[in-house]
């Protein structure tokens, strides 16, 4: 038993691919095929099919020779190893229009994050509504995260915030940041961030597209 | 003149940390600092000072021993190598919940990606305004392209419907997408896709929190 109470390490960037693979295969079972090939589904997932491969082999999935893996069963282990067994309540801090599209998104209920709690430092916020819920001030936000078992906490706000919200995240047992805000968080050691800044994102594009249009000379030229 | 017509390449994950840089410099350069250690740089952009001094050589910077980076070159360096000494217009198509927050977020604007036009599939939704822009018909996606210059597209529709508009996109000369639909999107060559999932990245933070919850077993043992 001990041998086996710490399982093999899945690498970051496979664990960052297995929603791919997720939602791909859910694709293929919905089209009610049993089993696909890692040929089939590195193309669907967009990646490279010795990858999909080694990924899977992390948590003992390897499939069969000229058959390919079970569809099914492959889906109940992904979502077992991705912890999608069960839901998981999320709280969203921030609701400027980013924070209410969020809270609106379906998105993330079908999958099994749902939205159990809104949070705003605007008073004039707090009280109203969003698709429902209730927004609260932001001194509520460790009843909430005790009252609903919150493990997965939101930040929208703005970057000047963001480092606030995230202490107070910390603070009141969160472990998992979802970070929006154009800021880099500092947390504890055993919290895990993830961040989505839209900006950045487009400047990647901008530096790509930078050197496709024809009558830009190279800045580095 | 012929040896400089391709410059160093740039590895793509480099690009990637160059927003993180340039934020990090906007924010000293805020505080009236002229100079940066790589190791104040590589804490402010959550990396590791090696990879920032190595990240930046690739363009030719090498800070001064001791001192360290000058903010003001270092800034024009990065927002050139990034394409940004110009507006870029974008186009957002899809306005759900998502495309409509997009359409409102200011960050965009901020940092020289203009929104200069919206598109929707819904005819309802043609003619309304978002944040004071008109929504235009699918139909004139290629129109909205030409008048504008729009190398940008930026796609927030279901899943279902994003692989026909990354098609419009590109049949009308758009060379960069911004993805933001659960799904793989397939282009020619070429064109460069960043994609966004947002209940990917609340996956990847319930994997992580799953293996910290005490209580549950792990799969995998």
């Amino acid at each position: 038993m001990a041998g086996n109470s710490h399982p093999v390490a899945i690498p970051e960037a496979t664990v960052a691919r297995l929603p791919l693979y997720l939602r791909s295969l859910q694709d293929v079972a919905n089209e009610s095929i049993a089993t696909i090939s890692s040929v089939r589904l590195a193309d669907m997932a967009g990646v490279n099919a010795a990858k999909v491969r080694k990924d899977l082999s992390y948590f003992g999935s390897y499939g069969t020779r000229g058959v390919g893996y079970d569809v099914k069963y492959l889906l109940v282990q992904i979502r077992n190893v991705l912890g999608l067994t069960h839901d998981w309540p999320c709280v969203i801090v921030g609701l400027g229009n980013l924070g209410q599209a969020l809270a609106k998104y379906g998105g993330f209920s079908e999958r099994g994050f749902v939205i159990a709690g809104l949070v705003d430092a605007d008073p004039d916020k707090a009280g109203t509504k969003v698709n429902g819920i209730v927004v609260s001030p932001l001194e509520e936000l460790g009843k909430l995260v005790r009252k609903f078992e919150i493990s997965i906490g939101v930040i929208s706000t703005p970057a000047g915030a963001a480092q606030d919200v995230a202490d107070r995240m910390v603070e009141a047992g969160i472990s998992s940041i979802l970070n929006f805000a154009p800021t880099v968080l500092s947390c504890p050691p055993g919290v895990s961030i993830r961040k989505v800044d839209l900006a950045s994102e487009l400047q990647i594009l901008s530096f790509y597209q930078e050197r496709r249009t024809p009558a830009k000379e190279q800045a580095t030229g």
